[in-house]
């Protein structure tokens, strides 16, 4: 092992972290005949044709590299600007210098060729691109996780740890006192009034999901929504089900002749992606099917908590107290707080509670407990609930602003388009009026910088193009005020223009 | 939605948090004939009965309620002292009241009997029991969390929350920097020059396999060591694959005649649980076997910086580096720095990067972002190394606590027992003499409050007690040196004891 160059924490607090540790020993001789910064180069240099610092390795800054060799900044200076003009090294903006790609020898060798013959590479997961594009993007599932009190946020982690975590793994269903707040948290922002014995902790209503697709039988029948939650279905699949997809009206699911199943997985408060509230009667015929069936439902609440002016309707879970158990209700906080700590929960049939803390001790052995702890401070404060409560006017204030600028198309006699799910929830769909076509509207909203989805990406099999629903999914928690309404009125101008086009 | 009773911060940092939101509105009214205590405990009382106070829910301490509440501390300590002395609350030291077990209406009702007839509550995961048992615990896979540079600890969080997290999803590979900061650690500790966008970070090293076990096609072959980490091998099977034991001697997994398939799981630092290190010709072998069978290794290197004494030899993804691309290297922060975080990686070849992605995707939507990065501030601090170096000083410690402690059984003539994977690692193996009975000893020592693991529990198969091997495994990474010794005195006492009752 060599000795690590060490540098002491940076002092520019806003800069991106840095590799203050190098891979490789550097040491100067000040009695050599060469000079500092050519050493330094040289040494640098094999560094990296050697591989050993690899591309995109990001180098400590001149002035920590400096005081750990203690040379002056200068002789640093000197040696990183030959080597970036050598194309050894490349300047990155805000980043600082970094392992140029072409440069470096790459450790492990391009391996396709070596690649068993029976691996298959699935496609790739169904999900909109993580990174956000040039431009406005009405991506669904963003929250307004810049509202946060910084302060409380700040204080919450530093309670958590002021002492040193466990050198042992934490309880699988979650901590007791995380488990308690966040059954507290659901009472009070949905009217469930949950055990928090019967409350799992997970990391977020996919890795539920998927807890609760190992607990069926392979090959199990599953109901989805279609349209739908295009990872989740693909979880169950990956999981070895059968997957049969519902259609979905304004009053959500339709439950009329529902076939048998072990389980079927609804979005009832503010349907995934049409945005349609599950009606009261929907609900109870949706549990009677179970009851039926011997069926288990998944009700994936993702922003329950956010409605503006429709009221919350009960959740299927507290509907089903008196028949029982058939209900396993998923929340999560990366609506309404951020994605960022990975966590949400299952409330679930007593009965049903072990085999799902099974399933999480092989996925993980359960959940980061330093975070467990940050939050159980941070709800326990009372941050979270008046972050929902800002978070909950800040999306009002995006909804409005969304349906007025929308409006030129969605009032008047003949309106080019409807707006629907807009009462509650982070987005919302355009349905537009025939002939006018999803695809064609967003490929010319792309053209401009504007970026929606259209609903038949979220179809679970293609549908002919003259039946299929013509729609736009637009997910407006991750912008400003301004930025919905310029893209807005990107989509005003681009579905007039595609009409008047269309029209005969 | 009821109007929460909001409770500022608490003022006492170290008291356990508590519930500061009630999820019911508390309105005393000083007009009432009822004295407010009176009144206070009937509505607490009324909160408890109707299910909305469920049972374990902590109350805020009365300092804060009387404070929110607008009243003196006397009435809230009246209110609850009457509501303890009628069994509703219980008084908890150190905790404060809690809504008591029985006074509660269960939030849903007993839902056994409407379980589907098709659930089959799978057996408990084979793991060791997650909480310490009072006594001595000689269990394996604890850390020594509790060296951290608690300051060093609390600065890289604050450092990763400084700002408001990301309202939007991070990279399921991970966050760059913390893949950067990963590959250096390695190089620095392990010698393996990893290429950063060959590492993924994991939630450790079970789900890491989780993901790998996706990644075949179902019903594969895959061998795995026998004795072996028990929990692994279920991962495995729930995966649906063909598990096939292949047995261990003191160079390791036995390399002869290995059938196919098309993958193999092995621990070759520190044999989980033996304890011993496989040798280069072994490691070889197994390269060469993975290319004549198409087949994939997982490389489980979960405790690999810890060597006392023995050198390191090369991890087999480095002697792959020629022959390319058959090994995924796992490696986890659990041992080397805490589980409390979650976090481990995977090196695997360049092309099998997007299928992992792809799970990890669906598994949980990637890593928990904070923590990504305070590790990133964390190790670029130097602070990770520096606790290495640390933990490698206290478990020498320990590991020669233990020899030294254990000698009256392992030298001499004829000695009672054999110590074993002693070299490394945080746990050893002590392999008793015949006709000594490893479950006996254990059960002998349970009954002095030391408890110790038997390595017939970690084998794929019961094995006929007339030739299965007789050891004791001992993990050692959570004791104290004083721990250590008084626990092993007990083992030697014991063994003797047994050894003199079996004598002839």
């Amino acid at each position: 092992m060599v000795a690590p160059i060490t540098v002491p924490r940076l002092a520019n607090k806003t800069s991106p972290p840095q590799s203050a540790n190098l891979p490789l020993p550097l040491t100067l001789d000040r009695n050599s005949a060469d000079a500092l910064h050519v050493q330094l180069a040289a040494q640098l240099r094999a560094g990296v044709t050697s591989g050993t610092l690899s591309a995109g390795v990001v180098l400590p800054g001149s002035r920590a590299m400096a005081g750990s060799l203690r040379v002056t900044r200068g002789v640093v200076t000197l040696a990183l600007a030959e080597l970036a003009a050598e194309g050894v090294l490349d300047a990155v903006s805000g980043v600082g210098m970094r392992v140029a790609a072409g440069a470096a020898r790459p450790a492990t060798p391009p391996t396709t060729a070596a690649l068993p013959a029976w691996f298959v590479l699935p496609p790739p997961a169904p999900v909109d691109a993580g990174q956000p594009r040039e431009g406005i993007s009405f991506k669904p599932g963003v929250a307004a996780s810049h509202l946060l009190d910084v302060r409380a946020w700040r204080a919450a982690w530093q309670a958590a740890t002021r002492t040193a975590p466990s050198g042992d793994y934490g309880p699988a269903a979650g901590s007791w006192p995380l488990r308690v707040a966040l059954a507290a948290f659901l009472t009070r922002s949905r009217g469930l009034s949950a055990d928090p014995a019967c409350l799992m902790v997970t990391a977020g209503s996919l890795s539920a999901l998927g807890l609760i697709a190992g607990l069926l039988p392979r090959g199990s029948r599953v109901l989805f929504e279609n349209p739908g939650y295009r990872a989740a279905r693909q979880v169950l699949l990956d999981a070895g089900h059968t997957v049969i997809p519902v259609p979905i009206d304004e009053n959500g699911l339709i439950t009329d002749n529902l076939p048998p199943a072990r389980l079927v997985v609804v979005t009832p408060s503010h349907q995934y992606p049409l945005g349609v509230r599950m009606g009261v009667p929907r609900r109870l015929a949706l549990l009677e099917w179970a009851r039926q069936h011997d069926a288990l439902i998944v009700e994936d609440d993702y922003d329950g908590e956010f409605r503006y002016g429709a009221p919350p309707l009960p959740p299927l879970t507290v509907l089903d107290e008196e028949g029982g158990g058939r209900v396993l209700y998923l929340g999560t906080l990366s609506k309404v707080l951020t994605p960022a700590v990975r966590t949400g929960f299952v409330v679930a049939p007593t009965a049903l509670l072990p085999a799902l803390e099974r399933a999480r001790v092989l996925a993980d052995a359960g959940h980061n407990t330093v975070t467990q702890d940050a939050l159980t401070h941070f709800i326990l404060g009372g941050h979270l609930d008046r972050h929902v409560r800002r978070a909950r006017r800040w999306h009002g204030q995006q909804q409005a602003a969304l349906a007025s600028a929308l409006a030129p198309l969605t009032e008047g006699n003949r309106p080019l388009a409807q707006l629907g799910g807009i009462e509650a929830g982070l987005h919302a769909c355009l349905h537009l009026t025939p002939p006018l076509k999803a695809e064609t509207v967003a490929a010319a909203l792309a053209q401009r910088g504007v970026f929606v989805g259209t609903l038949s990406t979220f179809m679970m099999q293609p549908v002919p193009e003259e039946t299929a629903q013509q729609a736009l999914v637009l997910g407006y928690g991750g912008l400003t005020v301004a930025q919905i309404e310029t893209g807005a009125r990107a989509i005003v101008e681009v579905v007039r223009a595609e009409s008047a086009r269309l029209a005969p």
